[in-house]
């Protein structure tokens, strides 16, 4: 039994499993009178992948298959679609697969935002039913929060860019860094170096925080970033201050965890109005530690995707600025090459991005 | 020997001496071509009083003569001074009391977030000076941190007003609160009262929030809020989350304790866009304990004062609207009364705002 009445993932099938995954069955959700099946080519691997997957965010609905940065080909349209999307057409989904469509968030089309979201896994539906991600044969979504991919993304950076790249870059483009904006990022991995990549490409002047030594090279030669101080080394952060002290627009956390990091010091760096935003959820028992009159100047807050307008735009940018490289590690989809995967993002030892492809092989 | 070569004050001589204060002598600093004294008449008392006073905020320098709420009348121009202040003039300041003047946010004139203030007290000037507060018989300050008091103003309401007041006033000045919005404020103290009656002047909706069940009567009869909820009782959190959920604009924080905070419940209070501001500062081993993600959609600053311009605008407010009727327990300076003071707000039972007055009859 197989497509359409079942689809294969790979699944976190118990507590302990962790970073294992097994080949599982399911049935999809009944499709909705919008829904679209998707087959699934590519899906890139998320640091939440990582800490859902080991548990670190609460409960596992099992067998839980991650994912949530997925592009594939449209096999099946509901009767009721209507946006134009066709059989054949290639398109993404990010982390979230579905929205109220009513409350103050989702009018302005941050669906992210909404409070009764379903994410794309792990999630439940109204009905009961639990979402199943992306390492898969199938996807089964609303037709509404399926992306367009342009022709000359390929599939493996089109799909980080639907979490990690979406991600660092509303933060930017919200806050319109520009030339002469100064901007900071914590955390060079998936996700940071996203920023890397959109902050040079918005003009402003990039520095790159992390605690991996040897991305030094790679980030300030690749990702072009202005400079690269390694935050685990006091005497770095107090260099770091030397030359940016009041100074950063933004500064992105973008790192998979926060329990160690000095809070007061990346503070200082801050310009007068400047805003602190974290970008990446750390596990659930770690939390922000902050003496609250630190903040006196600045502003702190989280953000996670972005709006479809604010998708679509940075893939239209993406799609014409050839400059902008996505660097991406490709991995076959297997088991053992998905556990490898975990480990290393777990150690935040990535250049820069982890994607799973050749799901052809995988799911014959 | 008295002034003009010692000013008299009530001061903390000793570690372990809290709330314990007793009159000490002491030499002004030099005076600057631009100071002047001022001999004080009445001074609020601030959290941060308690909080400096008890050793929760660091190192005290003895000994530490605390109050940054202060109303006097010149008795002293510098040769320098320019701004037409008159010696006999009634004037006030709050807790900063000199800033570089140079740098970004004192160009704004939010001199309140210089990098290099000099506070009111227990600070130190360039020159080792120690700063010395306001429960005491004078202070010599530059001329430009004094504010001018509008005649109509009484010294024990305009005393508070320059901490307490600006700083309630200010975030909710800033973030355009008006006919319509609906804030919330934590903590109905010295500075939570004063919240609740600008947000009311602003024409917003205030839901007031306090663990003291003793305040509720006055809270809702006498400073007009439009709610009120314990929020020591789980419960009344919950009705508070079911009538304002997804609603607040802007949530202060105004108690002066934060760990027992519920930051889950408070956040789904807010709007998407919305703001919680923390404007008093808890002992500085308490700190903001939120998981990053669960700020999605609202940030989260501190704020401290207010601007000079902001200053004066909430001043000609007060001045302008007689209805606007800040509430404060009159108590004349002595050791003992201040100890009362002190130990009355550390427990967050005050109606509202202590301040003391007759420092003629203590400073003889």
């Amino acid at each position: 039994m197989s497509y359409p009445n079942y689809f294969e993932g790979l699944g976190v099938v118990e507590e302990q499993g962790w970073p294992q995954t097994n080949k599982v069955k399911y049935a999809p959700k009944k499709l909705g009178p919008n829904d679209i099946d998707i087959k699934i080519n590519v899906c890139g691997v998320c640091g939440s992948d990582v800490h859902n997957s080991a548990g670190r965010w609460g409960e596992r609905h099992f067998p839980m298959v991650p994912g949530h940065e997925v592009i594939g080909h449209i096999v099946k349209l509901g009767p009721q679609c209507s946006r134009g999307l066709k059989i054949g057409q290639r398109v993404g989904l990010g982390p979230v697969i579905l929205s109220c469509e009513n409350c103050e968030s989702c009018k302005r089309g941050h669906y992210g935002s909404c409070p009764d979201l379903v994410v794309t896994y792990n999630g439940k539906y109204e009905d009961g039913n639990v979402s199943r991600g992306g390492f898969a044969s199938h996807i089964r979504i609303n037709e509404n929060y399926a992306f367009e991919i342009p022709e000359n993304i390929t599939s493996e950076v089109a799909a980080p860019l639907l979490c990690a790249g979406i991600t660092a870059f509303a933060p930017l483009y919200r806050n319109k860094v520009q030339k002469g904006s100064k901007i900071g990022i914590v955390g060079i991995g998936g996700v940071g170096h996203m920023g890397v990549l959109f902050g040079k490409y918005f003009g402003s002047k990039v520095v790159a925080f992390d605690v991996v030594e040897a991305k030094r090279a790679p980030v300030l030669q690749q990702l072009n970033a202005d400079n690269f101080f390694n935050n685990s080394e006091e005497k770095q952060l107090d260099e770091a201050i030397k030359l940016y002290k009041g100074s950063l627009d933004v500064l992105l956390i973008a790192s998979n965890h926060i329990n160690g990091i000095n809070w007061d010091k990346f503070i200082s760096l801050m310009k007068f109005g400047g805003k602190i935003i974290t970008i990446a959820e750390p596990p659930s028992n770690e939390a922000l530690n902050i003496r609250p009159f630190s903040l006196i100047g600045c502003s702190f807050e989280a953000s996670a995707i972005g709006s479809f307008e604010e998708t679509k735009t940075m893939l239209d940018i993406v799609s014409k600025e050839q400059d902008l490289k996505v660097l991406v590690e490709k991995s076959p989809l297997s088991s053992e090459n998905l556990a490898n995967a975990f480990r290393k993002m777990d150690l935040g030892d990535t250049r820069f991005k982890i994607v799973m492809t050749d799901f052809d092989k995988f799911f014959k």
